[in-house]
């Protein structure tokens, strides 16, 4: 079945009593500077400090109790462990988190925090994957993976839909693309009422090139200070954001570490850089954008702060 | 003619069409800690990154026609500079700003950006009050005070009245003291229904000092972080807080910084060292503020990211 905005509204009423309605954000120096109406959705001050939060509430609670009782498990280099981590907690089951060995310290802290167990490995997606077969064997628990699943996806766009919902009238909304799980779930929400685009590092640019050529690119070797965005988009994800995404902006890191500055300096707001390249993607491309109402999501605000690209 | 809530009141009627009500944040991690109940008054999103556009705006939209047109002047390390030289713009006159020469250069770009002078002069007390007084004989403008000074007073106590309506049932409000500005406005704020507490730096505790022997000290050499606290004790703002504030709490440099990267790490808001005095004053004196229910004044957020004491 496609998924659509009923998958979306299904997933804020199972999740809503275990999230943040995040405030929204605006900056007349950064309005001013792009000639545009820009409106920050603030998930970094979401619970776990991350959208991730969205998709793994739905997704655990979604679980029948039978399936729940045994756990979940997933991969994940830092925000969707901490926000698994949080939904087993409150569900009251165990969670496991394989975590390549790279991941941030505050990523990995954040799990520990929310009573997950870690298994670290090598940090290829290969090493990921396999880690996290042998763990599901062994303790016969779920997957919920991190992006590439409807309910996960479903999840993420909650937070389009609050955004639609807080901004009267937006013309478009661009998301950070990594595996694609909340662009594919701004598209949901957008119900081809808005026009969304995804932003992606140009050093990670497997979405950029999958949509191009109309075929999913299954792997890369990606460099970019945005952690976030590593991953491979998702099969479902692509799907989604290859019938509906109107275009997908690339940046380069120096684009997405001047638009972070700016994000700390003119909002105030901590976020991590895969937060910044959506900013990043508006300052590049201000023909696209001028004279627009933009909702921007930060996607999130963990970061080492003892260990900043400034 | 002693000041009161009425003057508060008065402050907020002239500028609310000027500055930003700012939000109120929480956070379960900090309350958790502390087994209070935090409340985080965010004038670090206010216009110019801090309070001080309150008592500024307060002060220029106060004078006469015929005072303002031949303009203000006042010396500042950096945050009070911007909000004059803010609210000069807005009135449409001109606005000269002495500053230390070791102020940090994101403040003084803040006030070029606003369209004010700056006049540069060694970093010490005389220096500025020597620089001012030759510019404004040369200028023949109003000089507008950073701290010592009933207008300011009252603009800076509307962030504490704000506080008090966004926040049911508060037990006690704590503000960081320097010149004593913001403290002193808290107080008329709180009008002796709820308790305010000031928070020092140990290395420019003048006011806790001042305080302890009810007598003010009118200079001092401190040594901090906090580059908005170094300032003296005004002789207004002394009487206020003397008669009036429920206990001066000091903190060490390392117990600043700390408070203020859990601000960074836990309330994703980028607040410059001075904001952070509050919670450190907090965390250090758990048993004043067990099971209460605290407002903590975020004072400002302009800081130069690329130095940082993480």
């Amino acid at each position: 079945m496609a998924m659509s905005l009923q998958h979306v509204l299904e997933a804020r009423r199972r999740i809503q009593g275990f999230i943040h309605t995040t405030p929204v954000m605006q900056s007349l120096h950064l309005n001013e500077r792009t000639g545009s109406d820009l409106f920050f959705k603030c998930e970094h001050l979401q619970k776990t400090g991350a959208f991730k939060a969205r998709g793994a509430a739905n997704a655990v609670f979604a679980l029948s109790d039978e399936k729940a009782k045994t756990g979940v498990a997933t991969h994940s280099s830092g925000n969707h462990g901490a926000a698994l981590a949080r939904a087993a907690q409150l569900r009251g089951i165990p969670a496991w988190i394989v975590v390549p060995e790279n991941a941030l310290s505050s990523k990995k802290a954040a799990i520990r925090h929310y009573g997950a167990e870690i298994i670290e490995c090598a940090s290829t997606l290969d090493a990921r994957e396999s880690s996290l077969a042998a763990l599901v064997k062994d303790k016969q628990c779920q997957v919920v993976p991190p992006y590439d699943d409807a309910l996960v996806i479903a999840g993420q766009g909650t937070a389009g839909l609050e955004l639609t919902e807080q901004v009267d009238h937006l013309d478009c909304i661009v998301a950070p693309v990594g595996g694609g799980g909340l662009l594919a779930g701004c598209v949901l929400a957008a119900d081809g009422k808005i026009a969304v685009y995804g932003a992606e590092p140009a050093g990670a640019d497997d979405a950029y090139r999958s949509f191009q050529a109309g075929v999913r690119v299954d792997s890369h070797k990606p460099t970019t200070i945005a952690d976030g965005l590593r991953t491979v988009l998702g099969v479902s994800n692509f799907e989604i954001i290859q019938s509906s995404v109107k275009d997908i902006l690339l940046v380069s890191e120096d684009e997405i570490i001047d638009a972070m500055a700016l994000l700390w300096t003119r909002l105030k707001q901590v976020v991590e850089p895969s937060s910044a390249v959506t900013l990043a993607a508006v300052l590049r491309n201000p023909d696209v954008f001028r004279g627009k109402r933009v909702g921007l999501m930060l996607t999130g605000g963990n970061v080492d702060i003892g260990d900043l690209p400034f």
